[in-house]
């Protein structure tokens, strides 16, 4: 049997959003899942629900998504020892940051500015280096490729608003990478995608910023008005298994009842 | 067990293409099949194809793409008589029509013009009436949907050129009709997208056009360099689908290793 | 000194809008002016005004924007006899219909779709051959350019949403058009441009929607929250200016306090 | 008579390019002008040139485009004796830095990143931080505005590209800058826009660019493929007099035989 290959996801907050169904959908797809994030306790608790579940899950944590710790986390998940003493090879790979940061544009400080930059541009550029190499390191598989790179967009990747100066700069610069990078990498059979969540993303967080429980419990249980993270998760899987004659660098995911 | 449900599929040609491939893989997930076009003889050989292999397919031949022509055949569909007396819902539907003139603008005559608009405005404008109104009259499902509807796209949905200012007026007009039908009908549980095809699809016609033989063999064979319609068929499907939490409008598909 | 030059303009109304604006700001500036539109009353009005107040225009009135009106209006106005004998040049035309039929998608009927398609696309096209055909005619003047033509847009011709199925098909399909023509034709030193009008425009009808005249005054007399077509109109004899080293192909205008 | 108002330019070069065209337009048409660049010594010389043609320049030198330098060169700039002892308003700005890398995406260093970031995203939030709140200092005038901010983007600023990772990156965030703060600021009366120059600008540096000096002397003298810096200077001070009814967010410039 081959060797079960490995997603590298950064961008995991406490599990409850898309990072975390993500490692949990492609874990009961075959993968091996190497979890990047700030919030070492938080990730741990992550990777130990996935192997507990049967996968085979390893917390990555990092202090910020600055260039310089993106590029260093990947010499730590290099040497990672994985189960049976295997070397399984990086197949998929999932870009996941939020960052996102709301004011005005007066407000918006140089240190926002940073964050956001970092988590958008700088973290996300050195992810895709070390994911590019380590594809480009990769045979063609049966679907044709090497392996598969996916950024976690949003409204502002198309729009910036009167809030978003900052955060919109962000995301469109994220995009622009992504497009870039599949045009670059495509002929090599990289396959790079690039998602637009426009809409509420059920997770604890989203949960704690409603009103009340009451409006809580409301907005969990009513399916047509948030995205689900294991849905967007799904189509994160979907796309990694998109053959190399009909492959999307893009498309939007967003709940049936989102007035947009 | 639930009736096996309907999608209704306008543009088959021969059956090699798009249209084709996604009435095959719908009847294996389990959809009877409607197949809508122009050339009875043809549309009826794919019907016969898909029988034999154990599905459930009709033929509605139609003359034109014109208004009249997608609201008539309609009244034929709605009449047909399916297996076992059952009267299935139509839960899927795909407009796949292709005309795509390509020629300077000054020899575009108004008769070119006609036969674009008709099939990427006028003919899709009547196909969503009728399938709207049939999704309206269906029960909301397991994934939260009461139908999907899908538009198939190409790179003119998206930009204007040199020789495709009549394919790019129709298929930009599609591509409109598809995201206001998307934003009016999703509140209703109604899902309708658009693919944008941006390649060459290896169809029957297509590889006709190569200059010989042996280039239509090398590119059949060299699935990084065109589009297999099963693969696009498969993309229809995942819309399909996808739950009411988080669903497409618009994706792109390309072959790896296409130039954009 | 030089023969003065025609501008055409399809899309006049009762003159209190962009196409009247656009008649006079051009007339000011030495141009004749040709008027195409429904409604021979108005448009003689129209046309009268222009004449009085020093410049030269001609009323050409239409029965609908369909294809055939539209090739045939141009017989008329090339066998108009301008003042002093003289053959004009067409170095000008703007393309400025509404036909901005706005209902829910089952509520748009097959002669809404005809409308709309004859104001955006049939008509356009037979007005657009008749003009580039003329344009291709001229010498290139002092700007490096054959001639301009200008198609007004709208939000619509960007954005389907849940009232615009048609009328967004229509602009979008017009977009389509005026960027196809604009690689085309560039090479040529033929200037196509694209408006994106976004906002409401201050007109007599505009005006006669408000709910009372208060309400109408309040809007007139606040250049913040609506369009001067005047103040549009500069914009087009803008873009008629611009030289061939540098031309725009799309530019938006809207209200300082628009929200969008 | 009004006191002269001031446009601040960042990104002049040596004055032969876009800056320093608008530099010369603008200060014919009244403004005083605020030069911002790296290399004092050619943007001295720029001031000069327009102080001996009878305007009023004065060069505000940088080390880099970091947020910190925009930020203090502005302290500078208060600081600045205007002549007649006056305290003239800044009224206009342009950003309009280049940083065009493009390379390979392996191939682009961290350091290459934080000079585009720079010069499109941390200076450009800086230098818009100091104009929006001079800006808003300001009465509305007769055109109905406070002040008029326009960026420089390029052909990157929309499509990411095989060499363009980062610098698509830079322009895609600036112009999510531009668009968030056109609509922040719009209801303010503080016109924002954003040009996309699609082309090759005539300037010192792309003419050395040319293989041989014929092929230079044919480039500079075909104006229908290259962008004249005066041309898109004039569109700038266009954009500066649109009034407040009807203004441009984004235009795009292109020479008449550009393909695109």
């Amino acid at each position: 049997m081959a060797i079960r290959p490995i997603i590298v996801i950064a961008g995991v907050g406490n599990g409850s959003g898309t990072g975390g169904a993500t490692a949990r959908v492609f874990s009961k797809a075959g993968y091996r899942v190497a979890l990047i994030a700030r919030g070492a306790d938080k990730l741990k608790k992550t990777a130990e629900e996935i192997n507990q579940a049967g996968g085979e899950a390893a917390a990555f944590p990092i202090e910020s998504y600055s260039y310089k710790a993106l590029r260093d986390v990947f010499g730590t998940i290099k040497a990672h020892k994985w189960s049976a003493g295997e070397t399984p090879e990086i197949r998929a790979a999932l870009w996941n940051t939020g960052a996102g940061v709301r004011k005005g544009f007066l407000d918006v400080t140089e240190e926002d500015l940073q964050v956001v930059l970092d988590a958008n541009v700088n973290g996300a550029f050195a992810f895709a280096h070390e994911v590019i190499q380590a594809f480009k390191r990769n045979q063609i598989d049966d679907l044709g490729k090497r392996g598969t790179l996916i950024f976690t967009g949003a409204t502002a990747s198309l729009r910036g608003n009167v809030t978003t100066s900052a955060f919109a700069a962000g995301k469109f610069a994220l995009r622009a990478l992504s497009q870039s990078l599949n045009k670059e990498f495509g002929k090599e059979n990289i396959h790079v995608a690039h998602a637009i969540i426009d809409g509420g993303i059920l997770t604890d967080l989203s949960l704690s910023r409603r009103s009340d429980e009451e409006a809580a419990k409301a907005w969990k249980e009513n399916a047509d008005i948030r995205l689900d993270p294991e849905s967007i998760a799904k189509s994160y899987l979907y796309l990694a298994n998109q053959d190399r004659s009909a492959w999307t660098w893009e498309l939007d995911l967003r709940p049936a009842h989102e007035k947009w």
